[in-house]
Parts: C-alpha cells; sequence; structure tokens
C-alpha cells in the first residue's frame, strides 16, 4: 500500500534545527489502535523546535524523524480495534498516553509514566521511510507526527470532533488546540482551578501563555496580569483580556516583584502561570504569590541544571504551591471540545494568534516563531 | 456574671514554656457569634508549646494568655446570632475563619487571610483575668483557649457533634480530631486527594503523622511507608496501618531516599507528608517523590531561615508539586463529622494514641510528649 506524502523531515541538526520539506513514504499498514490521518494543518510549537534540536540519541532519539503534535485533520483508515472515530471524522491530534498505567488510570494521562517514550521519542516509531526506500525515518512523534500530510496516528492521540468543527477551514484553525493552547488554558482551568476572584499573573505570552490569558478571561479572573519583552504580544494579551501588562525589557530581575505588586495595588496574587522557562523570571513569579498562591511551571526550564532557591517560610508561612505541570494536566478528549465551546461562543479567538503557512514554507514560520513576530505559525498542507 | 473556672495559663517564656494550672476568672458576657463552653477535655498539641514558647510581643503575642485549641465540651451559654450550637449541644471545637475573606468565601479557611490574627494572636481575647482582676489573660487563642475548664469561644470555632459523639467520655476522647488530627488525615484526603494505589510516606509520628498514617489506611493506600527515630512510635504506626517502617535514628542524611525506595522495591512514591519541620527530611521527602508525586509540608519547620534548593529539572521533568499546608485544607465541620465515622466504624482508633492527664497534671502531660513517650496527651477537666 507504500503511500507517498509531503511532510517537513527532521534531520540532525547540523548543529542548529534541520528541517527539510520533502516527500516520503508510509511503507507499512495501519496496525491495530491506529489511523492513517489526512492532514490539513499542524500548529508548530516550541516543542518541536526544542527536540529538534537536540542532539542525535538524545534519551534515544533518532533521526531523521517527523515531529509536529498539532495536527488536525480527517480520518482516511482506520486500524482494528480503532473505536475513537470513523473514517472520514474530521480529528484533532493531541499528546498520546498507554492508558493502563496508574496515572492514566486513575484519570491523569499528561503524567502517564510513559510520557516521554510515547510522545517525545514516538515509541513504535516505524512510521515512515526516504522515497527510495533507503532510509528509515521515525514517526509517531506524540503519538502523530503531523509534520507530514499523511501520517499513522496512534488511537490515545485522536480527538474525535464531528459535529464540532463547521468545516476544514476551521479544523485549520482549530489545530494548536491539541497543544500549545491547551496547555496554557489546562494549566489556568485543570490545575489553577481559576476563580473570578483571582488575581493571575502569566509571564510568557506565545501560545501557550496566550491560551491561559484567554482561559483567564473565559473564568473572569478579577486581574489578568500579562507579562512579556516585546510590547506588540503584551498589546495582543490585552486585546484578549489581560487587565494589566508588565513588560520586561530592560526591568531588573529584583524589580519584578514590586513592579506586579504595584500593578495590581498590592492584591492577593493567588496563581502564576510560568512558560519562559527562564529561572529569574520563574522564581519572580514564585516569590509575587501571596497567600495560598499557585505557581505553575509549564515552560520547558531553558537552564536543566538550575536550582529553585525558595524559602521553607515562604512556601509553609504562606501555604503556597509550586507545581511542574505537562499539557495543563488535560484530558484532551474533555478538555478540546470546551475549548471549542469558547471559540463558538467569541471567548477563545485563537484567529488572532494564528498565521497560515504553506507547509513548503516552513522556514519563514520557524523564522516568524523565532523573531516574535508570529505567535502561533500553522502549516497547511 | 463572672465567672471563675480552673485553666492553664501560659506565662512569659523564662526561658522555657511556662504553663501554671490555676484559677482564672471570665469578667464579661458572651458576646454576637460567641459562646460559652464547658470544656470537658483538651488535647495538647506542639503548636501550644511552640508558640507558648515564643517571647512575648512576637507578632503580637500577648502573656499571660490561655493556650489551648483541641478543646472539647458542652455549650453553657450563645451569644446574638449563634446558629451552629445550642445551649447543652457537645461540641468538637477547632480553628477560626473570618468567613468573609475571599479565601474563605471559596472555601478555604484554614487559608483564611486572618488565620493568624484569629487563631494564634487570639483577635478579640478580652476573654480572662486573674482572680483578684489585676491582671487581663488574653483568651481567643484559635477562637477557643481550651486550655480553661470554662471559655467564650467564636462560633467559627465550633463543630456541633450532637447526635454523633455518644457520651461525655467519648467527647474526652475525640477532642484532638480538632487540630492535630484532622491536619494529618485532612493533608492525606483533602490536599494529597490519596487514592489506593498510592505510595505514602509520612515523616514524623506525633498525634499529626499518625492521624496521617490512619487516615492512608483508611483510603487503603498501597503503601504506607512511616519514617520516625523512635521504634515504639514505627511500632504504633505498624499497627494502624503503616505497611513498611524506616527508623532515621542513625542513618546518615544522604541514605534517606535509596532506603526509602528500597523499602518498596523502587515502586513510585506519589505522596509524602511531612511533620518534622526538620530541614534534610523535608528536602529527603521532596526528593523520593516519583512522578507526580506531591509533596505536603504540615510540620511547622524548625529553621525559619532555611532554603529549600531543589532542581527545577526535577520539579517540571517529573511534575512534582510542593505544598505548605494548614489545618490539612480541612473545613472542620465536614471533615471533623467525616473523621467520628472512621472512629465509629474502627478505622480510625484515637484511643491508640490518646493518654489522659488531669488537667493539674500539666506538667507530666507536656514531659510525656517532650519524652516522646505520649503521643497525644489530653487534659481532663
Amino acid at each position: 500500500m507504500a503511500l507517498t506524502a509531503p511532510a517537513v523531515v527532521a534531520y540532525s541538526p547540523s548543529p542548529k534545527l534541520n528541517f527539510r520539506y520533502e516527500e516520503v513514504r508510509i511503507p507499512r499498514p495501519v496496525k491495530e489502535n491506529e489511523l492513517l490521518i489526512k492532514m490539513v494543518a499542524t500548529g508548530i510549537c516550541h516543542t518541536d523546535i526544542y527536540v529538534g534540536s537536540l542532539p542525535h540519541g538524545t534519551m534515544g532519539l533518532s533521526y531523521p524523524c517527523i515531529l509536529g503534535h498539532e495536527g488536525a485533520g480527517y480520518v482516511e483508515e482506520v486500524g482494528a480495534g480503532v473505536t475513537a472515530a470513523k473514517v472520514g471524522d474530521p480529528v484533532i491530534l493531541s499528546y498520546g498516553y498507554c492508558g493502563s498505567c496508574e496515572l492514566c488510570s486513575t484519570g491523569r494521562p499528561s503524567y502517564c509514566v510513559d510520557f516521554i517514550p510515547i510522545n517525545i521519542l514516538g515509541r513504535d516509531g516505524d512510521v515512515f521511510e526516504s522515497t527510495d526506500g533507503a532510509t528509515q525515518i521515525t514517526g509517531k512523534f506524540f503519538g502523530q507526527s503531523s509534520f507530514s500530510s499523511l501520517s499513522i496516528a496512534n488511537e490515545t492521540s485522536i480527538v474525535n470532533v464531528k459535529g464540532l468543527v463547521k468545516d476544514s477551514e476551521e479544523l485549520k484553525l482549530l489545530s494548536p488546540f491539541g497543544c500549545g493552547l491547551q496547555t496554557g488554558a489546562g494549566a489556568v482551568i485543570n490545575s489553577g482551578e481559576a476563580r473570578p476572584n483571582d488575581v493571575i499573573v502569566v509571564t510568557g505570552l506565545g501560545g501557550v501563555g496566550l491560551g491561559a490569558i484567554m482561559a483567564a478571561n473565559v473564568v473572569g479572573c478579577k486581574s489578568i496580569i500579562a507579562v512579556d519583552k516585546i510590547q506588540s504580544r503584551l498589546d495582543l494579551a490585552q486585546s484578549l483580556g489581560a487587565t494589566h501588562v508588565l513588560n520586561t525589557s530592560g526591568l531588573a530581575e529584583g524589580d519584578f516583584q514590586s513592579a506586579i505588586t504595584t500593578l495590581v495595588d498590592n492584591t492577593r496574587i493567588s496563581l502564576a502561570i510560568e512558560t519562559t522557562g527562564v529561572p529569574w523570571i520563574s522564581m519572580a513569579a514564585m516569590t509575587c504569590l501571596g497567600k495560598r498562591g499557585k505557581f505553575i511551571q509549564i515552560g520547558v526550564p531553558i537552564d536543566q541544571n538550575f536550582n529553585i532557591t525558595f524559602p521553607m517560610a515562604d512556601l509553609f508561612g504562606n501555604q503556597k504551591i509550586l507545581e511542574g505541570n505537562i499539557m495543563g494536566s488535560s484530558r484532551s478528549r474533555e478538555f478540546i471540545p470546551k475549548m471549542i465551546g469558547w471559540y463558538r461562543d467569541g471567548k477563545f479567538p485563537v484567529e488572532k494568534l494564528v498565521k497560515f503557512y504553506d507547509a513548503k514554507d516552513v522556514a519563514n514560520a520557524l523564522h516568524g516563531m523565532e523573531d516574535g513576530s508570529v505567535i502561533k505559525p500553522v502549516l497547511v498542507w
């Protein structure tokens, strides 16, 4: 059945990201609990760039491979045992999970004990090869490898949106719901359990951070403080519901806390969503919280050797909560339909964040993301 | 109406704890939202000792005062507006709260923004005086000052147990439900959200720690690891449901983690309840957790200048949660009846922890607590 399809293939970084738009082949049949997906669009997330920049062999990572984990498309074929979708159904693709470990079986699939092998390493990734058959290309990144116009996905990565999405144009727009926006919004709703009387700080205004801002606005948090160093992103955050903004360019690290607390007249800051991964910003966000404040780290730390240094008297005396978080603790099949509902009601205007690129123009899309001019590039197939 | 009553009065430490059993007077009437309680018994908690050892003036603390915050008794008189109990009702006394701040009004009264003034400083504490009328004695500690056979309590501190408790003998036994046992059990149930597949570590086996052990046993956690340096407490923990014990006497700090993980054959440790406040034990408990593990600090830190040093890569990479906690996040009027139900079913055998003392023998009760031979001394009035 060897199918061919255009894809964005990640080669071993040399030394930087090495993505190439080219034809690939899917030489093997769809297996049990798998689906063949014809992609309409795929959002690009910083995790694609992060993983694609890791040296070959890191944690078992194998190049060439096909990344992409914010896919959306239509089901072309289903393997044995699949119940999540039928041929022709529109789907949004999200992260995968084993479904049987103690974290999955207690409703916490984003903390699946096999999250890394399933999602980052693409366990069972024998999906693609070069068109001449000479090179194996790893697939199943996040159970989907959606930087390919045609891909084999695991059933756990499938969110069936039949009846929820109007047409393929809308499906393209909603493709980033699978990761970035779900992560930011989920952190606010699921882990942060945000309430109308919350005062929330969101540091970093990429797709994840702006997803958090929009979710806080959906909840109606009384103050929503957006923090970034790029003014256009702060302006965008305000148009999405931020009540206060803080531009950190030129701000001394030690001045962050007083700048934030002054912004909100010293009212108790109850929730901090940290998406930058920058050590001093993480520390400042933990510190600026008031009593029973919750800090949620969802940005991948840029320094893997960084140690948090935090007074026990502050953790205990103010009963704070410090949390590392994946995917906003979302269960995609529940949370993505919820996000679509907000979008439908005009409360989650993802169209303000998305810029579409022909998949061939992946280099431009990456460039726009790197220079900060584009929040959420989406490749169209 | 000047009433007199025997009480344990805390005088300014000189330099150690200075408790005296003596007669006091209640010179003023019961006011709005207050109740006069005839105490049957009062548990002694480490917080009584901790606060009673602070110098005069700390945070506004004023000696002489009457401490005690695990009182149980019968309502003698009610002030205007009281609805929580009627004259003659048996009550267990717990912490107080304002009821109107944003944390109280969102169901989190143990994080009341006025917790310290209401509970530690005994706001509105003009309850007692010396029998000669010459000395004002501060009351309302935890809204109750139950180290007095007769005391005026705030309504928020009242848990009405009419219909739940058989007689005054049982009421005496259950007096420690108001703080220590509620704190330990609440941390496991409310904040830890313990489940049968949890592997839980409890460090420190006083009343709080053993409350946690009993609650973990009620839930049916698959492994319950009890940690202390006193063998008799470890033995008691085993009789209460601990599946594994670790005696830290003679254990090098660096060996804690491997000792714990070896005990449970490297299964994922999912919950750590820390009651000792000892820095290295807190750090070891955070570190030994597996993926999505939650650390809950409920013991008052013994070193207020201690800084937690924790790898961001561990917090984020393992999606851990580090939390400071008060009163086990319990809402006493819901949680104490739940504990009484467990006790009634034989699942929460508080009688194994309690030793009764005539209130006159407070010095002996304190001595037993300090030398580790008594878990929960209860003064009987």
